[in-house]
């Protein structure tokens, strides 16, 4: 990890090509299984879903030591190691592997494309059955609990009676979230980082810019384009608006200030003057040759449509939770201010649900989970272990 | 103003359909003066520019009680009273006219649209003189310095020796900074609003998002567009960015919250299911009827390269500054976030420039200088009485 930027937020690892990265893991590749019986939330039944993802290290005798990782909206299988076509480390490669955060010498890691993504996970991409075409538009709604409902599966498929822990930032956050609410026997550790129990109006408000700049974009076509004829201008402009808000200021003002670009032959107003600026293009640039733009409109109205309550009272709704939580949010983090997750640990804690609350001093913003930092190693990896030690979650009835 | 809102930030008045609001003032128009003798920071000279402005109030025998009130990037000539062909209010309605925070019973106010703006001055809509078609991206690159140089002809054109105040939010804020550096003998009284000395790198960034939206709309057409294909997805989307930075998030979740569009007949990835989504689709919408593309892009860029000081040593550039300045911030304002201001303050005091400096605990973010808020106009009305009261300015070697 010689040249590996060192606390500067760069946006997901995928998206990065840094100058002699090396990951512990080497190459890892992702799989991919049929599942059937997969009914949506909104009454849609597939005949079966795909899903891709991957899993490292090794499963115990005990098959105790299962740690399921679900990644953020632009996120996928690929969690950790090279991809073996691209070489680039996977989104969490960071965190995710010997010795790191998440230990792949003590866990068994499995992490998979939600559905509805674009990695090789059933999404508005792929073929419908009936016709051989991709669904488009005609893909049935896909919510976060429809999401784990296609991961418990995957991890039925794999032997696994009940998962150690599942972890996650962001979107990943709202599905571990959904885990412990859902599917109370079969999660003994939740880690939601960087998440809301609901969006804001100004969460939804970003999304809905980035899904209006696609959708608006005539290449969309009502989601029916073909691949070399993409809305990837709208794609584009919706990854930049995301990009900006996962950053904090003080990420921006250190990493571009007010830099300009070393070749400016115009300060005309077409002209990109600041490093900022095509720093911005080179993002949603390569955003768009690796996701989906129906499946950002997919996933970005899961994440708006998450309501871990639903209307019914919390304290309701976590009576039944099992799991004991580990909370963690950034002081720097303004999309899903602290605020959200100090609402959830009251709202777990007036539940009786044992809840652990960290508000990291990370100066980073959103991306703060996504990028190198030994004090969320060390925090992330602590409470595991310590947890893994005492054998997880206190049946009803044991002190908390 | 029976049903006018009432703290609630509503974005610039002009776009409101404010049922029953009242204007003290009626309808008011607005005048154009063509001016020779224009060159521009980058060289280019103009034949004649137009400039269309508005005047409110009486000049005094004196010629000594005019305020400049500049407009900030969305703003127009027309800044109080009715506009006699749409009926609605000028974009300061709430805080110009008789009795009113800037009080036309006093004071004679004049505002002018910007060079490169699109409410009735030279900009890249007007026809070119060679051709009489429009500049487009031929226009030459302006300046908020250009424009201060333009307004100052206007001043002068209007028979006003010396202002006695130049006041403004945003960007009109850089306006009123530049008015008292370049031109100090010519201001009393500066009022700088929610505004900086230079844009950081996340205020470009959100500006390059708005740009990159238009300029990728294909019928922006490298700024060559017809009235009936103008690229106005793009230029709504640019605007639903500027409008969501404007507000702070309490706002729109006392506004919004996750208020539900009354009518949804689907859960399906295209449809706006939230009002927040049905907001800023208008926001976004009314603005491409009153806002030419090009012109955004030319003023986002001027704001972006507006630097006060360009490299010098700010003690330097503020020694030669004689206004006595009253700076105001507002605390929930993370666009132009109070720390900017507080920099401003800092090099005021430091440079021995009298300075008077308060950051409003308003809760509407940047949106604070444009809405109905009574501290607001307490402070900017009782500083520019007290001001006129003392006679402005004092010459040099006077104790500040």
């Amino acid at each position: 990890m010689n040249d590996a930027p060192s606390n500067i937020a760069q946006g997901d690892l995928q998206d990065q090509k840094i100058k002699g990265y090396q990951s512990p893991l080497g190459v890892t590749r992702t799989q991919t299984v049929a599942l059937r019986g997969v009914q949506t939330q909104s009454g849609f039944t597939f005949d079966h879903v795909e899903v891709s993802y991957q899993t490292l290290g090794t499963l115990s005798a005990r098959r105790d030591n299962a740690i399921l990782v679900c990644h953020a909206l632009s996120g996928a299988a690929h969690v950790a190691g090279l991809h073996p076509d691209t070489g680039r480390p996977g989104w969490w490669d960071f965190h995710v592997g010997p010795g790191k955060a998440i230990d792949t010498d003590k866990f068994f890691v499995v992490s998979s494309n939600v559905l509805g993504g674009c990695d090789g996970s059933t999404g508005p991409m792929s073929p419908r059955p009936e016709t051989g075409k991709p669904y488009g538009m005609d893909f049935p709604p896909v919510t976060v609990r429809d999401m784990v409902a296609v991961q418990s599966k995957l991890i039925e498929h794999l032997g696994i009676p009940r998962l150690f822990a599942v972890i996650g930032g962001s979107m990943g956050g709202m599905q571990a979230l959904s885990w412990a609410v859902d599917l109370p026997e079969r999660v003994r550790v939740c880690v939601p980082i960087a998440t809301c129990t609901a969006h804001s109006a100004m969460q939804i408000a970003f999304n809905e810019i980035g899904r209006r700049a696609i959708m608006t974009d005539p290449n969309w076509n009502a989601g029916d384009y073909t691949p070399d004829r993409r809305p990837k201008h709208g794609l584009a402009v919706a990854r930049m608006v995301g990009h900006v808000t996962y950053l904090s200021e003080y990420a921006m003002t250190r990493k571009f200030g007010r830099t300009l670009q070393p070749q400016i032959d115009s300060a005309a107003a077409e002209a990109a003057l600041f490093t900022v600026e095509s720093y911005l293009h080179h993002q949603g640039e390569s955003f768009v040759n690796r996701f989906d733009p129906n499946s950002y409109l997919y996933l970005t109205k899961a994440l708006d449509q998450f309501d871990l309550f639903g209307g019914r009272p919390p304290e309701e709704v976590l009576r039944q939770v099992k799991a004991r939580f580990l909370v963690i949010s950034f002081a720097s983090d303004w999309l899903y201010p602290p605020a959200q997750s100090r609402e959830l640990v009251r709202l777990l804690k007036r539940s009786r649900v044992a809840a652990t609350y960290i508000n990291l001093e990370t100066l980073y913003g959103h991306d703060s989970f996504l990028i190198e930092n030994p004090e969320f190693s060390d925090v992330v990896r602590a409470y595991l272990e310590n947890e893994y030690r005492n054998g997880g979650f206190k049946e009803a009835g044991a002190e908390i």
